[in-house]
């Protein structure tokens, strides 16, 4: 027998985490064909791998994989209730990762395992690192992430943890960059998946203005965040957000990235996977309402171990709100944000290669 | 040849209904992966036997079963044009009954039966009580329900039938309660489904407050009363409702309901079916923008026949708009509602016990 | 090495079209239930062939098929970034036929052809005519349709091209009308679908109210769009559309024609297909909040060669914003449309006969 008293889960607080500790996140998901379809119609994505079986078995993929982000946001979900559901803010992601695809069918498992932990100084709250893993049913690792958030504590009188910071890599090395086995691009039929840009096409600190904006509404993303069974309480809270300091509900900030990467299809639409997630910043929040346009630079290039047909890309891709993204708005002269700048995400994509 | 004058189906009057009349229900529906994500995307739904292939089959089912209130809505919306079309309120349920678990791929087939009339002093208005039945394409019982609306005479100086009322169960009976014979619970993973807690851990009398909220927009109950097929009038005609009693749409009461029961996932996380609905109340309307919030009392507990590795616990759930539940607002004490109830629900739900 | 100066499409301008072209549409599509599923919660749609696998085995097909229109809107978005990323209007359809029905797991794929081409008198604009056509991955013909849009010049100075206008049938022959050759009707049962009329009980001139309204929301256009991957960018840009003509996002024209063939079913619920586009005309803007309403008028009725089990119906179905359709509004007495009208559109659709 339990305590009675406690039949609702409050969520963790700072003190609650402690260095090493591994967490089950509850509620394995089936990815279903429904949220597939559900992703498309919420975010705009229209990348050919993930569109269409016979393209996908084309490039010697079994059926077309899962959005590579639907996958994230799913195993993101999983993990709120345990790590994030007293977060003041989410405050950044490294060392993201994505290994086998996940195609429709598949079960996705969550853990967590908390890498760091330091204490505010203001004695209220405090910041915890952990890594996630997800798996498909069988244990092959879906996608693997660091992030850290800042966490209120429960009792601003307890003592603080050991102050440790864990030591993450400023970007995925290109070695680490996984490429599904199965996949062959030698064939890959640029036309077909709506550019005729090959990984070569692309030069370092090329800009790409990718045009088009898309509205995002308060159904939308509430939609969104239940589909991913996220249940952070300021996406979907109208009532509480009237007193919160923005006074209205916010965008999860996966959305966001999600959005941008759909935008980005037009300038981008060889990216066929997101191999890694280097860094990303939620600059500032978006609202039901705003319009996000998105932009994106080359950061790097890089081929890939053993393969001739598919090479590494990786790219800033800055969305913006309410701004056309001409002119690439980004940071001023003091090195704060344009206004306009609601996300700044460093990413790793794979692009096949001209044969 | 059929009456040319009436193409359009103008739904029946009070007239229309006689003791015993059997109805087949148009528009069989088969249930599909796409309607289960549209679902959990719009409730919130994450119970871990509805969300997960693997964890159903740990669970000796075949895969993760359709959400039985997903399954009721959409036998629902079969019978409206039939029942309902021209009803002033749906007044209330009882002998709700949930047996063979639908699965994805399965076909529903809705008919009634009327087991009783009576019309209403003001001779413009009766109430008609109808016993539903959804089955599947086996003509296994997936679902049967009785609920009296209150529905216009065509013609006030029209007749009034012999009144019958019939005699309803306050409750199902625990002996009633369907438990899928593939099932079994024995190895249930109470941390892997969210909550620690058994059917042990749930006394009498005890109240749990759901403690989150979530807004209902209007685009949102739109598409879940198209995903059902449900034609009431109310919900989805912006111009004819700005002439009615509320001046806007009107949620369907189903939906509040599977909101509740979504939202009760924090402190009810093992409830893994609805086995029952004893009576359900409406108690107030809800709009677009309202936000919900639940909070759930234990009504009753029961061994199963049979059965060591479940038992029932009987619930009543009240979900509230615009006000958090903690304090568990309910009734006045002259018997009224605390005005921010809008439904007052009572069932069984299924809970695995310690073993 | 491709040009790097151009790596998002600008879309085609009128100099880019020439009479002949060939152009192969980028990203083939495969239908799933999960596009089902959210065709139906967006636009309600609820014919018996489409929604039950048990009604379509048991007239034959293999399973119930994807609704016609969305085989058409697939189709349709896959042309935009093609066609009309850069058109000032869609001015008309003429010739759409439906062939083989499409199953979930299909792949559609789409290309076009130019059939015509006028500059206007402005200088600024021409005429493109395009005939497309809609394939799934054996090479079956899925629909195929012409369409004709008024696109910008990039260059008011560019020399006209040679004025080619196609001569188009003013409707499809009842001859052209194609049947699913697996299918048999001579069972169906009309009951069960929703409506006792077959199509002898249809009268040439006969009109058709079809009583409900239904209401649009932004959200709920957006995700339609998103999911047909239509990249026309009136639909979902808030931001942009503020500085336009009418100041707000613009409802995708085909989104109406979906919404009211999901009308028509009170009273053509037996329409089980569309077979045929003869022509039609977005006769003013929808926005959202806007609700519609629709009424029919039965234009023509055909016996098809070597069916006994089946005729055709030819169709005007006028969509109404925020005016019911009672009194059937159309034109005024000086050929203008009355202000409540928003599409006339005119099809051939199949109708089961009385066996």
């Amino acid at each position: 027998m339990t305590d009675r008293t406690s039949k609702t889960d409050p969520g963790k607080f700072f003190e609650d985490f402690e260095l090493g500790q591994e967490i089950l996140h509850a509620v394995p998901r089936t990815v279903t064909d429904g949220d597939v379809a559900l992703y498309n119609a919420l975010t705009g994505s229209r990348f050919a791998l993930q569109s269409s079986d016979v393209f996908a078995m084309d490039n010697d993929f079994d059926a077309a994989p899962v959005d590579d982000l639907l996958v994230f946001h799913l195993v993101f979900g999983r993990t709120v209730p345990d790590i994030s559901l007293n977060a003041v803010a989410n405050l950044g992601y490294a060392e993201g990762r994505f290994e086998t695809p996940i195609d429709t069918g598949d079960t996705l498992f969550a853990t967590s395992t908390v890498i760091g932990l330091k204490e505010n100084s203001d004695g209220e709250t405090g910041i915890v690192w952990v890594r996630t893993v997800g798996e498909n049913q069988i244990k092959q690792l879906a996608v693997e992430f660091v992030r850290w958030v800042m966490v209120k504590k429960r009792d601003p009188a307890s003592k603080a943890p050991e102050t440790v910071i864990p030591d993450l890599a400023e970007a995925v090395a290109p070695e680490r960059l996984f490429i599904p086995e199965e996949s062959d691009f030698t064939e890959y039929e640029f036309a077909v998946a709506g550019s005729p840009h090959t990984w070569e096409d692309y030069a370092l600190g090329e800009k790409i203005d990718h045009v088009d904006g898309t509205t995002v509404e308060d159904a939308e993303h509430q939609m969104a965040v239940r589909l991913y069974q996220n249940t952070a309480r300021v996406h979907v809270n109208r009532h509480r957000a009237r007193e919160s300091r923005f006074s209205k509900r916010v965008v999860y900030g996966g959305h966001v990235i999600s959005m941008a990467r759909a935008l980005s299809a037009n300038g981008l639409a060889n990216a066929v996977r997101i191999a890694a997630i280097n860094a990303g910043r939620h600059v500032a929040p978006t609202f039901g309402g705003d319009t996000l346009y998105a932009w994106s630079e080359v950061l790097d290039k890089a081929e890939l171990p053993g393969r001739v047909d598919v090479g590494g890309l990786r790219l800033r891709t800055v969305a913006l709100k309410d701004r056309e993204a001409s002119g690439f708005p980004y940071k001023n002269a003091d090195g704060s944000y344009d206004p306009s700048v609601v996300l700044d995400f460093d990413y790793w994509v794979l692009m096949p290669r001209e044969m």
